[in-house]
């Protein structure tokens, strides 16, 4: 294969992770940038180029790569663009052409998504999603997103934007209030802070005895995940009613595109049965009887620190 | 063109219509046999050859059909069976053939799917969704169906029954129960049954006056329809409740597969402003910034009488 490597760039507010990756999935080089250096996108560029270069040379020089991947928030895979992008401090503006700025500086295709998105292409193309042509990717992290695959395709929808599971509705009436100014939000219930939240309403409102009590306001969604795994019965009912939201939330996803399986990734995924369990529950009881106990509930399987770079390099074998 | 023609043919409970169509969408010629006159799924399938034939007669004969579209309960596209249609007197076992059965008996490709995904690719082959590729049908009758449209090419999933958005979760606790055995289906809302229902528990629960009250228990959302399109109060909030239900839940699929519109169809589609106005509302205060005010509502442009006909033959341009 003349052009055997892609690069795959992973966009977050403060750091940006860059990787070259062979067809296997390996991250054979890597490093990273400051995102938030500078106010102007060109110079951002302009050390990411330098940075790629350099990654480069290690592996017989930049003709070696087929194509660029890059996850960003709000990135739009139609038109390339960084779409008022509120966390990267070059990204307030309208729309950023950012695959466009990048091929043109440094001459190699680039294609370009949001991050969760791209976890689902990676997922596809070398992780626990092999294979499958019909799966919806959950990432739960500091918020919930999703990738949506149909047929083999990423689900991008008439604008670019589509596959925004963390903002559908998990409580109606009185639900919490999101950052998205949305109320009752999957992710604000879901996410790694909706876990906190949960755990700090449930301490203020009840008198049930934790080991959490000590930690008040600072409780992280760690804090309750070790918890729970040292039998707090507390923390393992707030993991309950996690999956219970999740599960629930499933079983209409289900309902729309019948996947042959959601494949969780983030922080929160590595809470195994803790999460799994409640979740194959209440999905499974909110489920039609054609689809009961026929999803597969699976974990990524891509290692934690290189999913970024894979999911994002994934994008590159397209071009 | 050699095969300028294809049938369509709409499979209900109790009748069978069948159709030849030219690829303007125009039904040249139409008849229609009993579909629960035999336990026979062979016999039904005789009969409705025969028709078929009659009708191709008037057109220059079998040989200017280009293939089969079949609009079944519970038809599956992949495996071209009708699983477990109960609502069919042949149609109670585990999965029939009936494209395959078809086809030896008749000698033309045939490819089959439920009655709203036919919906669905009628509309974008002659009506209200041609030139859109991402799109979701929702059909408003006695239930709720959907047919979604991605990059132009139907949602099957996994296992060719995506799309039941009837059965995602209006109401979460306290719902209605469904037919399906769930509690809380969008469909026990929003569909013509679910008007009807809403209407009657508000006529039990209030003492508001209403000209529906001489009706009670029969009533029916016809009834409702003219008693709001006379100005009946408890009417008109009728539909305003169903267009919040159906605004609130499409506000969550836009979130998931963001199309460029949602086409409506069916009797209740009817009521034009009545609940065109409710679910505009409340579908753009549920959605998040990106997509307010940007995704159509628009009704189905077929004809009524022809659309499960034309929606049935659109399958057979693709054969």
């Amino acid at each position: 294969m003349d052009k055997p490597y892609v690069v795959g760039i992973d966009i977050g507010g403060q750091t940006s992770k860059i990787g070259i990756v062979d067809a296997r999935g390996t991250v054979l080089t890597q490093s990273s940038i400051r995102t938030d250096k500078y106010a102007d996108v060109n110079l951002y560029i302009d050390e990411l180029s330098d940075a790629i270069s350099k990654l480069a040379s290690s592996i017989g020089g930049m003709e070696k790569i087929r194509g660029i991947g890059v996850g960003a928030p709000n990135g739009n895979y139609y038109t390339g663009t960084i779409e008022n992008a509120v966390n990267l401090v070059w990204g307030g503006s309208n729309a950023i052409p950012f695959a466009k700025l990048m091929k043109d500086k440094i001459g190699i295709p680039v294609a370009l998504t949001n991050d969760a998105n791209a976890a689902a292409v990676g997922e596809m193309t070398y992780g626990a999603a092999r294979g499958m042509k019909n799966f919806i990717m959950i990432t739960l992290g500091t918020g919930v997103g999703s990738g949506i695959v149909i047929n083999g395709d990423v689900v991008y929808g008439h604008d670019g934007f589509a596959g925004e599971l963390g903002h559908t509705t998990s409580v109606r009436y009185n639900g919490r209030l999101c950052n998205c100014g949305r109320v009752g939000c999957l992710e604000t219930y879901a996410s790694a802070i909706g876990v906190a939240r949960t755990a700090r309403e449930w301490l203020e409102t009840t008198s049930e005895p934790s080991i959490l009590r000590s930690l008040a306001e600072q409780i992280t969604s760690k804090d309750v995940y070790e918890a729970a795994s040292n039998g707090d019965y507390l923390a393992i009912k707030v993991f309950e009613y996690t999956g219970k939201k999740l599960g629930e939330a499933f079983a209409d996803f289900v309902a729309f595109s019948a996947p042959e399986a959601i494949v969780l990734f983030g922080g929160l995924a590595r809470s195994g049965d803790l999460l799994l369990k409640p979740i194959e529950e209440h999905m499974n009881a909110n489920l039609l009887p054609l689809w009961k106990n026929k999803v597969k509930i699976i974990f990524s399987q891509l290692k934690e620190s290189d999913a970024a770079i894979l999911g994002a390099s994934a994008l590159g074998w397209e071009l």
